[in-house]
């Protein structure tokens, strides 16, 4: 398998960061940092640093990013879609910017890895109702893979355009659907997914929610029954809307996520089922790995790794059930899945950048 | 009303700590610090500190109490029981110290908030279940009285002995008790209770899994389905074993409990329900807050206040329920409720001692 | 002693949130919150939240300010000063807004305490050449009194504006005055003073270098060699310029100073002199605490009070020493101190206010 | 060059862990784990975990080890030593431990690194005053060789045994040694070396000091005039201990240490000076990355990484200079160092095993 070029829309973002690294350790990809004049429009120009103190000056360069994209080729997007089509380009853009680039990389014949929400539901109608805005290319959302190597592995190879799943469904799908899929759970009981993020799954743009004054000694909910990455997490485990609950809720953390699910298996499943079923769903997956019933992986053991872990148990007596999901929401629930899918469509190693350790 | 001579067994630890500042605030307590020979069967030997560097000496020395108890009257618990009984003795002590020490107290006259396990579940079987050793006073078990000021109030201003409740307990039963007593709740279903506490509920006890390398920038289950504060939760809601998914993670903060409770409705029941049930369980209650409806408490705005304070929401459409508790292990959860037992106990004003900010 | 009423300016920041706290708790003070209509121009707006998701506004919500001066009367400071002068007026702003507020306070017969950095310095050449604009009251400048109260307290008794220190200036003077006025210091040696700082000593206002990302495990300098506060310590200790090196630098932590101070002995000189100078200075000072010659003291233990600690140790053999010198920035360092000052000022009792725990 | 099989004693400590992190990627070393029976005497045993509770054991095994060296041979010392001699010892151990095993590696015609303090120190006097113990082999301090592969490349290549540099004595001799050297330092003028490390430099032994409770949020003196580290320091820089005054600090981050160095430069030196002082000791190094004046590196940017990154600035007027050197304690001030120390005594490319990122 030779080698190919890829871009990267998006640099200088946490996700845009981890991929410049990842592609870094990658042997086959060479890398060309694409910038995008539209971008202007969609970001909040930074405030003038006018007024800023002398210190605080020097405290920003001390700041300086450590993945600065020094040495790598650099081109604005236009020339590339025109003149030199890339063989891949991976969006970490809002997904404005996606909507608007993914579907003139693809007529170029460049295939999309999209990190945004733009191409992760089916529908344009459900795309509206979710990310308050249409939808404009609903024949591509139609077309787009959902990019969970783990399940959609033969889709993803042939894919155009990838959508990279968000983070936190990336945790509950993993989770969830192997036994959704087996028919473990209770038909119409309650499925409970109480999710738990890192403070870099906010992006770098400076706010005052995600100051350290804010965030240290915290916890808090910000999303109640609702959040974006729900919709992905039901389609992907065939599970009805009514019968889910959901929130998320900032850990004073720098990355990771947790998720603890909770179910009620069906009548006469019990732990050797969920057992089998992950071992089907994962035993041969290189970034998914199940511990043994009644053993749980913390976060720190996932950070800065491309691995999604899983522990569960079940009650006694009884058939309650919990699951315990946690990745790094930059690596497996990021730019890490992205590479992941990129080597998939390309026929790399499936591992190739992404032996962090 | 006039003051009390209190006890306090345990002011070494965290909640101990909390209490003697709870009294130093307090204007009609005395407080009398008790020394209990047998402790030193139960606790550990603190490893000796002939091999530790000078610097380590100088870093505990550096690190020592804020709260120590200079200045207060100090004696050993045998001479308080025999020739000079006080009027009330407060237990942060482990249930095999405060089994021991509560039933010489109340028999000696002097009134007992326990702040162990020792006395908060009915039956000795279940204590037995739950906490691994016989209980030594079933008919002393039977008569403690739950301590729970907002539901138990009465009781608790008549007992010779309170069972102060557990933290996570607290947050959890502020936040169920009343939608399940209103029979909102539907019959049947699951509900669930996702419950995170702070380092400081593990103890002072130095150990590899509390050591600031393990907690930092991490998050973790220690306790999923099984938690000794299950049954209080179970008793003090009326709520079947088999319905209820309980797990309790660390955080990587000192203090606080924040507690996510999901659960469904019954027919008919909605948003309007739930705030009429919390405004009749706390309409008239100094200790806990509920917010408006898709409002929620963080962790910060609870953590040295005596507050439990509550968030829920509704999903729209449906009738899937979320409840946030947040309170402050070593207050609310703790060493603040004890006072607050004690304060209606004794007659006194509820929030006399408790106004930390 | 009666009653007064005093005014703040300022009362959303850090320092006006622990100003609203520590006159809660003062007897003798009517608070009364200003608007200033002239700070629009000097504060930058908020970026609007149109474009904030669902989930952030949620957040945002969650976080708001716990001190909200709900109840307590609310006036444009235009308005009071015409018509109704105040006792006292506490401005906790930036220094462009108190160079414009302070004179007509003042002339208006309400005293001032400054917490800018406004009136910290003695002349309006210096005042320009460290802060960047020129100083158009020359003549207050120079009437204006240091509000060190255990080194200035009858000028501050007298004060008609008193310009309270900053935050890292009273760490270091707290350490280094008592030992170079009683002439301790070996003449012409260097001095350091390398500190350290909390992220709440930057201000509310949300930047990329203070959020969560950037300051978690991390530690950075933001100040070398120069840094407004040298000055004052260099004014207030009566040492050479050319003689001192100092850095400020920033802690992951929320609250807290902690200053090391290096020098060396003058011939003949040793650690009891420096115990001697230390308990002549603060022998009898309610909010300065020296400890015995080795310990020292840490950040934990002044945070959330208004004291300033002390610890100290010289090498064996010579005549090398060190003192550390900790406090809470937004307590000692800054609100604390500006109501100590304003207790000095109207005659009350020192600490009035002032005992948070 | 061919491969080499080296052996690891103390694998399950924090330096222990990045050892074998680091020799994992190491493409021409075979690495043996040691078992030393004699450890038992030096280390305390565990305490037994038949009281913890069930929810602890749970987290204790959640917080497992992730770098197990599964997989790795492993075989006791003893049997190493006598029958199959291995190219390279590393002995992450106590002193007591190092000062037993190495002399006999070294006589069995091992190759030893050694990254305890036990061979650091020149003379067997020196070592006895700041260990506490008598040093066995003085013969062998005296023929081992300092290993910082900056300064003693050449002799570190024919070692027999090397001592890995303390963490603390590596960042303040990056950042003095080419000053002093140079004869840039003010003769008889005070060097102030004010350093701070994060808590994985205490060690994994769970311990109260360095438990979460106690370190989060907080900041503090552990060694004040007096550290291990110094005389590494003075011997490497040639400085007199008169002129040094030093402060280790104990920051609450889990890795990394920051220098703070305050020094006066001689008559007629300034910045460009030091500039060419940097650049002649560092500029072909692969290891040390010296920042332009007035920039300064951030614990962030050198953890994980086995840079020494340095910044500097001189104040204006006058000849007072800063140095900013930072590392993280278990790479280039551990671990790190130890494999860099290997590959030059082996004549493997400098940089093998090292790219972390």
């Amino acid at each position: 398998v030779g080698g190919i070029r890829a871009g990267i829309v998006g640099h200088t973002g946490y996700v845009g960061e981890e991929l410049l690294a990842c592609l870094g350790r990658h042997d086959l990809v060479d890398v060309v940092v694409l910038d995008v004049p539209s971008n202007r429009e969609v970001r909040r120009p930074r405030p003038s640093a006018g007024t800023a103190s002398k210190a605080l000056q020097e405290a920003r360069r001390a700041l300086a990013s450590p993945s600065r994209p020094d040495g790598l080729p650099r081109r604005p997007v236009d020339e590339v879609l025109h003149d030199d089509p890339l063989d891949a380009v991976l969006l970490a853009t809002p997904p404005a910017v996606s909507l608007e680039l993914a579907p003139r990389l693809v007529a170029a014949g460049t295939r999309v890895v999209d990190l945004s929400g733009a191409f992760r539901l089916r529908e344009a109608g459900a795309f509206e109702a979710w990310y308050g805005m249409p939808h404009e290319s609903p024949e591509l959302l139609a077309e787009a893979v959902y990019g969970l190597p783990e399940f959609n592995r033969t889709q993803i190879a042939q894919a155009r355009l990838v959508a990279n799943p968000g983070c936190l469904a990336t945790a509950a799908i993993v989770a969830l659907r192997p036994l959704q899929r087996a028919g473990l759970v209770e038909g119409g009981s309650l499925v409970v997914c109480d999710a738990k993020s890192g403070v870099s799954g906010a992006g770098k743009e400076s706010r005052g929610v995600t100051s350290f004054c804010s965030i240290a000694d915290n916890f808090l909910v910000y999303g109640a029954m609702t959040h974006r990455h729900v919709p992905e997490i039901l389609g992907a485990c065939g599970l009805e809307e009514g019968r889910f609950l959901f929130a998320s809720q900032l850990l004073p953390v720098r990355r990771g996520v947790l998720a603890t699910v909770y179910l009620q298996l069906g009548a006469g499943r019990g732990q050797g089922d969920m057992e089998a079923a992950f071992a089907e769903a994962y035993g041969d997956e290189a970034f998914v790995e199940v511990y043994e019933a009644g053993a749980f992986p913390n976060l720190k053991s996932v950070v800065h790794t491309n691995c999604c872990r899983l522990g569960y148990t079940v009650s006694d007596p009884g058939r309650r059930a919990l699951v315990v999901s946690c990745l790094d929401n930059l690596c497996k629930g990021g730019a890490g899945q992205a590479v992941q899918n990129l080597n998939v469509m390309f026929g790399f190693s499936e591992t190739e950048g992404l032996q962090q350790r």
